[in-house]
């Protein structure tokens, strides 16, 4: 299923001209999704129109769309955050610079919507423009608090930033995509369902970023800290952290990145870890995981191939606890 | 008809959020369209609609997409630029930072591709691709230009990253997208009278950015030349200019931004004069216009209200000149 999304994205975008600069920029396109990602959302999306009964043919152009979705916001998340690394290789403007890596993320932006367009699934493109909507929202939400300097944040508002910079085109997208290639009207429960396994995905991959192996995870660890975001376990640890510890991390979270020491993160990584910050957080995400499951259950119970039911949900309680 | 078009704009973009940090991302959105450009692009496109017996309430969502394509790309290019001004405030990204301003455009972005799919225009939805696909493509050519400090350039290299950079968006894609919100396949000479009318533009624009007013102009006089673009001026005095002026030159060019000091550029825009470079342009620009404008003639001779495509033909002829 990912050779046929990749396949589909590969005969989408154009692949080459005479003149040898915008060729560069066509391999600039093509750079972050040939590095193949998991493509978790595009392959949800094929699965859940499979499991309503959707042709395969009319599912694939969505998921390879929100595929170039992903793709593009990768391009523009890493200038926004200044990432090092993406999916084991650099970041696509630490190869090239800021300016031809934004151009080529709003070049591949167009490219998505040409496949939603063709597509000619009715709604798809509303579902479209209502996820990415949500998803900028979520962004600047995430970056305003960095630029801001904003710690003084609940764990409401993280959840808040969460759904919507993760979790619509994370799993409720790729939900109601699905059925809309099935010729359906999208269940009503699927918002809240995506909402709690988005979340969970998340908290997962926060916690992964902190603890998780370079190799497998394909960021940098810790780059969390480094680029200041806020994240649940750090919201939990600063409410009941001591007035020295908090000022300590307040202190270093105010460097920019390449002037914030190693030992100095090493040290608030201890402290995480011996609060019972991070197992707090895998508890709300199992807690999240858990009633997310319970909703997309009572979803997929209406689905008319149950086996493929039976996989989704495999692949989300895979994807709940970040085992993919 | 600029506020037909601006009210368009403003009822479609998200006005209030009770979230801050969303409300805030609304004002961004809303920042350069409100500093209210000259919106030549999208009154040219009503105004072609109208000559060919369009009606307006077709037209207006397409110009209201040009606008906002206008305004994103503007948010864009100007952090690839690193501007300092636009429409005679300072850039976007000036004032919140690159991470909030690239994804406020991307935000705008989306809004535009709503804009163009509710339209329900045939063929519009793949004039907007069409259009955007051609700028993406020149904006990369001139910024890789940039980025590899290439000078050793010929005046077809200019005319053609010009075409894929300015003249689309400003001539061709208002005049097609004008004949389909009448209805009418948009005719097969608009193509070249519009590359030329842009290069026209183009060029006008690049010497009035080395000899303009800066408070009608809007932006930095000789901003181009603190920024290094490659303009049909420099490209023309290069190619004469001693081997001691080209290595001073390029040694300047070779610099960051912030190190170009004013007494370089000044002896630079001093030879630029003198070489008789800026004239050189200027006739240059004056027989793209007047080819171009001999062309269009043959289009608007078939337009419906002969009295809209005069208005159209003295709108041309200002903007090929940069008289508005």
């Amino acid at each position: 299923m990912r050779n046929l999304i990749a396949e589909f994205i590969d005969q989408v975008l154009p692949r080459t001209h005479t003149r040898p600069e915008i060729q560069h920029l066509f391999d600039l396109m093509r750079d972050y999704p040939v590095r193949g990602g998991k493509m978790l959302r595009s392959q949800l999306l094929m699965m859940v129109a499979r499991a309503f009964g959707g042709p395969a043919e009319r599912a694939l152009p969505l998921a390879a769309g929100l595929e170039m979705f992903q793709n593009w916001v990768l391009i523009h998340d890493d200038i926004e955050d200044d990432s090092e690394d993406r999916r084991g290789q650099p970041a696509l403007h630490r190869l090239h610079g800021i300016p031809l890596a934004l151009n080529a993320g709003d070049a591949l932006h167009v490219y998505m919507w040409q496949v939603v367009h063709q597509s000619g699934v009715p709604g798809a493109f509303e579902e479209f423009l209502n996820t990415i909507h949500r998803t900028a929202e979520g962004q600047h939400v995430d970056l305003s608090w960095v630029v801001n300097g904003s710690w003084d944040l609940s764990e409401a508002d993280y959840l808040q930033m969460v759904h919507l910079k993760t979790a619509y085109y994370t799993v409720v997208a790729p939900f109601r995509l699905g059925m809309l290639a099935a010729g359906l009207t999208p269940d009503p429960e699927i918002e809240a369902a995506g909402l709690k396994l988005g979340a969970a995905f998340q908290i997962r991959d926060d916690v992964l970023n902190l603890i998780g192996d370079a190799a497998d995870y394909g960021k940098e660890i810790a780059g969390d800290l480094l680029e200041g975001k806020r994240t649940l376990v750090l919201l939990h640890w600063l409410a009941q952290a001591s007035p020295e510890q908090k000022a300590f991390f307040l202190k270093v979270m105010s460097l920019p990145r390449d002037q914030k020491q190693a030992a100095d993160i090493q040290q608030i990584l201890q402290w995480l870890h011996d609060s019972g910050s991070i197992q707090h957080a895998q508890h709300m995400a199992d807690a999240e995981a858990a009633e997310g499951l319970r909703l997309i259950r009572n979803v997929l119970s209406r689905a008319s191939d149950q086996k493929t039911a039976d996989q989704i949900l495999h692949l989300l309680e895979q994807l709940a606890t970040r085992m993919v």
